[in-house]
């Protein structure tokens, strides 16, 4: 049996909305840990990997390990009929066929359950080794949003430099070539602030349209952790309360860079 | 010579809103007790009847009883010119080609006048029969609106159980299923108040699809009346200050209820 | 060197904006007392025409006249990135091949510089006859906006008839007919003023394709003056601070009229 009862069901449903567009069918391990999954999407390039501790949901049981395998699709259909405000429970009887979800909203004379089809999916759970990044850039989720979808406008990809002093955006393309550079600051508006931690500058060139899709998880935090070191995955951390959504993506091999 | 002047013209922009995606070509009866149309859609499958009580007009008129054979389509176009707080003056000669529109806003140095091209069209007024209903079920417009919508990301037949003590919602499809429970309730929120009269309780199935057509009416009352008797059609009553609109649908034969 | 300083940076967005959709590669040129550009559409119907005047920027530098073609397409792509609140610089060098543009935030720690490849086109610089105009009218940009898209709803032809007491915006279709007539007032109100300036009664047709084109720069003035004479092209004029956006329509051969 388990079980696990979200008080804020909303931070699910936008977790939800910031994977389905990547991956639409996943393993989900439940432990009596945590829930998580890793997925790389269809084409490979990018991987998904989301925890989501036992010990911040308002009630947890989870007797046995178990794979629940999910199309997030379907999911993301149920979820829609939760509402903002609702709580949400994950129910999974052992050896379960169906994942159950108990939406509870303010009027309690409404019930909502629905029963999700689970699906068996090959397991394919890749070790991903612990790594000493060269450069870390702590910043604004929205701002680095806002900064992926503009360039998006000039060009396909994106050359990321740090130093110890800056970060910069660079594109270049057909229509002409450009940059925007933040400097490191310790600002009071979480909008502006950028905090470094480099000990070897880099410079990486990365496809925006994953980035752009990664960027939907900036619902879930304020801040965005950039991770980078040369010729490795960058790495995109959302943390929130329930755990984090990391994004890892492979670098493009830099034209000019 | 009919004339008909309507203070609130916002209600008829909603009005024709709310039905021409269900229907496109009518014929509109005016009488000296009231404006009246009834419709199939297309397929045969959903009929509108909409009654307008002359009474409720600012000022009305009308010598002798015509039909005006109108497009819902062509009318909402120019609906459209009118603003949401302009009086409307619907008026027809005797033998009328055109239905003149027309709408006057708080600016008076501005006239609008349109003429709407007539159309025969063949009559097909349709006895409906008086009816005592198993189930009625009266409930907020929005509620019920929200439910069907939601509901329709699972699958496209909603399955409707109506008891004593409530109704529910279930649909049952590919990805899964499940349902949404509501007790009978006086709440003072409009929004989760739920009466229910019932003589015999019923479960019926109905296409969502036409279901979520009839809803765009949510927007003429806070209140939908849903009344049910086994294999007849499912009526949805929408009663605005002006009169009424409602929506009739035959039932599925429902699979598994 | 060409130099100018824009602190108010929405206005050059909004205006290129406004004319994106209908010239796509135009030549500026620009000299020590303004920014000028006078372009075609591709069907030869319509002729936008562009001033911004030296003076009314923060700050101002050509050393010699230059023609700098660009792609207005790519150049609406890169403001998009400028802020709404950001200061804007354009700047080119002598016989430059990129048109550079500094986007300056409120946040210091921010910089942002794009150059945007420059274009050899064909000139074509029309001498536009100073002309008197049989009747002007001058309205709400944003009234004179919503009529023309409303009646679009109708049909694609605007008549417009203009004597000394009022304008009339008539429309006739398949579907019908009808007319929105305005009378002149003077009225405290800006929505609602309307001031003509008649010689000689006006009665001309255009294509409301145009015309819902041009009230993309309603945003940029709440005032349009329209200028008409018979068989030669109506003049939409915007003016605000820095200069004025101007265009030309020939009119349709009247039908009816």
């Amino acid at each position: 049996m388990f079980e696990a009862l979200l008080g804020n069901g909303l931070i699910l449903k936008k977790i939800i909305e910031s994977i389905k567009e990547l991956v639409t069918e996943v393993n989900f391990e439940v432990t009596s840990e945590a829930i998580s999954l890793q997925a790389m999407d269809a084409s490979h390039v990018a991987l998904v990997v989301l925890v989501l501790r036992a010990s911040e949901f308002e009630e947890y049981r989870c007797d046995r390990p178990q794979t629940l395998g999910v199309s997030i699709t379907n999911l993301a259909k149920l979820l829609k009929i939760a509402g903002n405000d609702d709580s949400i429970i994950l129910r999974a009887e052992d050896e379960a066929h169906v994942l159950t979800l108990v939406f509870t909203g303010k009027n309690n004379e409404k019930m909502c359950e629905f029963n999700l089809n689970l699906l068996t999916l090959d397991s394919e759970h890749l070790g991903i080794p612990e790594q000493e990044y060269s450069a870390e850039v702590t910043m604004s989720s929205s701002e680095f949003s806002r900064i992926c979808r503009e360039l998006t406008q000039v060009t396909d990809t994106l050359n990321l430099s740090v130093d110890k002093e800056s970060v910069k955006f660079a594109v270049s393309g057909d229509i002409g070539a450009g940059s925007i550079t933040m400097r490191a600051n310790n600002s009071d508006k979480s909008e502006e602030k950028l905090i470094l931690n480099v000990s070897d500058k880099v410079s990486m060139a990365f496809a925006l349209r994953y980035l752009n899709l990664f960027n939907k998880a900036s619902s879930l935090s304020d801040e965005v952790v950039v991770s980078l070191s040369p010729e490795v995955p960058v790495v995109l951390k959302f943390a929130f309360n329930l755990g984090e959504l990391k994004y890892f993506l492979a670098p493009k091999i830099a034209e000019d860079a």
